[in-house]
């Protein structure tokens, strides 16, 4: 297993992107992260493309294909291969990315993750997000996808006493890091007040507790440690990588304050790179809901389980201070276009270790996590990049 | 890289299932495949599921980790991912499973590859089946699926000569040896009157030139070959594995009676394999149509190009015949639900070279091959198998 870097970043805008198309979009990230590394078209040995949905969202399978196609690489035929599992599909596509790279199969891999949303009705979107739950056994019965979420956050009140000012932090928090990302959906700063008077969704989440239905792509261009500086000054070097996955319905689940993908994922990754939580110096974590993000700080060791509604109202998750959880935003201000989301959080990361994040820049950040989840938890996808 | 072999293949009837689920089937399968294997779940680290659009055909997403979970594998929270590049989404999940044991990242992997389409009315399943082409340019502008591989038969017609007798040669030779497969749709001969007198789909392609829309499930077990016979007495070796992609679009190629991706796979395998066309004992072509059973037994080279419909007429691909193609039926007979053809296919020829095929058992079968093609041709993916 050969070493992995990370060699170039492209993220578009997201957001309501009415007058941009899947393809179009993914292709703006794509080129944006061939021209950031240097690579050329004639570099690229093999593309993964994470996405969830293409098929109810904007009735396009075979994405993978389609954005060789339109990235102008069909002539030289190389492999394209689209990877779904669910809201975690960017996530799972570095992964595979990573895979082929370390095991030598490819040399130059771009990893990309799109989804385009918004060609659908509101009913619509949250119908499709709700294929990444268990459909008999969930949706058909009458539970919506932010319902699920709800139901965690409900027993994590009644577990740990969390409370929704605590949620509310998250957002309030999140959405200070959006203002200073100009890739952001939302880039403004909302208030406590607001999150707790917002519209109700999903009881006890209101509109504020939820991250948007969004447009956009992200992309990276990933090689071998050895060959990475051929292409570029600031390679960034993958030190781990691990996926897990559970049980599809929240009912089955040991405990629905913790997800064990992650807990079983997390572990994976500190064992590999050899790495404390206390090392990491910022985090993009999944927060699709605020209480997902909390349950994450809590599965993946930053604080103790039922202590992240705490550490969130004390300011121990905001930029620069304990430990930086989502400098971009994360899903909530950023916007969640779900196929795209893992390979964003990347593109944070891998910005954030160059320097390179502007205002919004964590401090000596050395060491990165990113941390990417698909439905209520089933799946779980995390890695660990470094500076080099 | 390591050596790799499958040592274990289960696939559930081909038909219109109704009474059986998506996540039904691809238990039976796999089930079928680990109980064949002596491999019991806390044997398995990964899953790869190969399924083209559950979401359209079930308005399921997150496949992978549905069957994992469904599968009894939850508890042990292995990662399971799901591989879309339409048709071709089964051989692409088995060579994700190989690139992760190969690389060493994975020990026993399953591999799954399902469909389940008969829950939707035809024209809904014939809308789903064009989103393996390219939307925007294709089906939006009116041509069907089968639409574009009329376009390919036509131009087949004119350049080479080809004849409706020829291509109906294909429909009935496949029907010939899926009569005698337990597992497949249609288990009974049609003639070449049948055929040449059927309702036209997309002229000139009939009822009998088509594949149908199936429900159905396939499974394999893969390790790596130095440790397969602690499982099995009857490992087969898989000793290449290629993928290569296209334009989706049909307009944009250079040549429509040729499909890029196949060839360029197919150099791939060849030289991984070191073998020539004619080699290969079996081979277990993508025959949506019959057209694209004519092609592909071009592009593999075991005809020059413009001669398989000679060749399909002559009967020169009739089991034990020159190259048996499509001993199992092929798509024609036996069925093809998409997301599982690939792993079928894979199933047919483990089971040949296994010598295990009863009654279509291809005599003396040493190399076998699977050519899996997704949408219209913008994805081939081809595997070469060797018994031990």
């Amino acid at each position: 297993m050969r070493d992995v870097a990370v060699i170039g970043v492209g993220v578009t805008k997201f957001g309501e992107l009415w007058d941009k198309s899947l393809r179009g979009l993914i292709v703006e990230a794509g080129l944006e992260a061939m021209h950031d590394s240097g690579v050329t078209s004639k570099d690229v040995d093999a593309l993964y493309g994470g996405n969830m949905s293409s098929g109810l969202f904007v009735s396009q399978e075979h994405t993978a294909a389609l954005i060789g196609d339109f990235a102008g690489l069909a002539s030289r035929h190389i492999p394209a291969t689209r990877v779904e599992d669910a809201c975690a599909s960017g996530g799972v596509a570095l992964r595979q990315g990573y895979i082929s790279v370390a095991s030598g199969i490819h040399d130059v891999v771009i990893v990309g993750g799109v989804e385009k949303m918004t060609d659908v009705s509101e009913s619509l979107a949250t119908d499709a997000l709700a294929s990444a739950g268990d459909r008999e056994w969930e949706s058909f019965l009458g539970v919506t996808f932010p319902g699920l979420y709800a139901m965690m956050a409900r027993r994590h009140m009644h577990e740990y006493k969390t409370t929704k000012e605590q949620l509310g932090a998250v957002a309030v928090k999140n959405h200070r890091n959006g203002a200073l990302n100009p890739k952001a959906q939302y880039q403004k700063e909302i208030t406590l007040e607001q999150v707790l008077n917002a519209p109700m969704v999903a009881e006890p989440l209101g509109l504020y507790d939820c991250s948007p239905i969004s447009d956009g792509a992200a992309a990276l261009i990933l090689c071998p440690l050895e060959r990475a500086r051929k292409f570029t000054d600031n390679p960034v070097k993958i030190i781990a990588s691990a996926q897990a996955s559970d049980t599809l319905s929240l009912h089955s689940r040991r405990d629905i304050c913790t997800m064990d993908a992650t807990v079983a994922a997390a572990r994976n990754v500190y064992r590999q790179a050899n790495k404390k939580p206390k090392d990491i110096d910022l985090v993009e974590v999944h927060d699709c809901f605020t209480i997902t993000e909390i349950v994450a700080i809590e599965d993946l060791g930053f604080v103790k389980k039922g202590e992240g509604g705490k550490a969130s109202e004390e300011g121990l998750t905001a930029l620069n201070a304990e430990i930086s959880v989502n400098p971009s935003g994360g899903l909530k201000s950023k916007g969640h276009p779900v196929g795209a989301t893992g390979v964003a959080q990347a593109v944070e990361v891998i910005t954030q270790l160059r320097g390179e994040a502007g205002k919004r820049q964590v401090k000596n950040a050395r060491v990165g996590m990113t941390h990417n989840i698909g439905g209520s938890g089933a799946t779980a996808v995390i890695h660990i990049f470094e500076a080099i």
